[in-house]
């Protein structure tokens, strides 16, 4: 079982959040809410997805490359995933 | 007008298309998806949230601090809104 | 008289701090110094440059855009300026 | 031999140029070059710094929990110590 597996019910609560930001910052665009309350619920949302990546990196970081990760060859593969995704992400 | 009211469409596109990739996050997490295929849908819903936060904090400083701003008592309070936006954002 | 003439003393001490961080870095690095401590060394000095970078940003909107910037064509071409750092920046 | 060492040369070259950027970085504020130049100086650092330690990263992922870091207890200390530095650094 995948870490996102186990921990579901914990990030689908986290995703369901940022989807009611994200709705929320869709009705305030469509009201014609102050735009410096936008721009606040815009970076709202980019720092509850900076936080879920960061929570979710270091499972994964723990699952995939952690102490009981005995595979080398699926360690080799999982560690340039992960290069990549911080390659892009960090940037 | 103020920008956001202005561009509103424009940028209703973009918070539905956010909306649309948090939404497909939520289902892949409740599919049980692959880890790595859920944390890149997470960095592309954090990549698109910053590219949003940096259109619009371009067109709030050109319209609350630019050349047609001209009420320097008005800037005074709309320069301290983007330093608080930044410091949080940026820290 | 511009924010970077007048708080030039401050601005170099933090700048000399971070070359003395840089410094720190380049010894460690020479005398074979753990990589973790070197990670961590490297951080601190993008740490400290990205702090450096946010005052030195708030201090730039405040002088140029704010109060006491009543020349709108100067706005506008500084307002430009900061709009092309910020994407470079946050992008 | 650890890839610090091993690349020794590479890093130190990069790290000198860091170095190069802050002394630059200090000569304008001490010259009272103008405020923009100054803040894209400051922007370069961090950008060189940002490059250093995401290229290092990788490096460090590979070497120590890639294909032949066979030692599980040894990558439970490593995962932990790359969990706080990216908890540190993408917070």
């Amino acid at each position: 079982m995948t870490h996102t597996t186990r921990d579901k019910q914990a990030l689908l609560t986290r995703v369901r959040r940022i989807r009611g930001q994200v709705e929320a910052l869709e009705n305030a665009l469509r009201d014609d809410a102050g735009c410096m309350a936008i721009l606040q619920q815009v970076a709202a949302v980019r720092g509850a997805a900076n936080g879920l990546l960061v929570r979710m990196l270091e499972d994964h970081l723990r699952e995939h490359l952690g102490p009981d990760a005995d595979d080398g060859a699926r360690r080799r593969a999982d560690v340039e995933d992960v290069a990549i995704l911080l390659r892009r992400y960090l940037k």
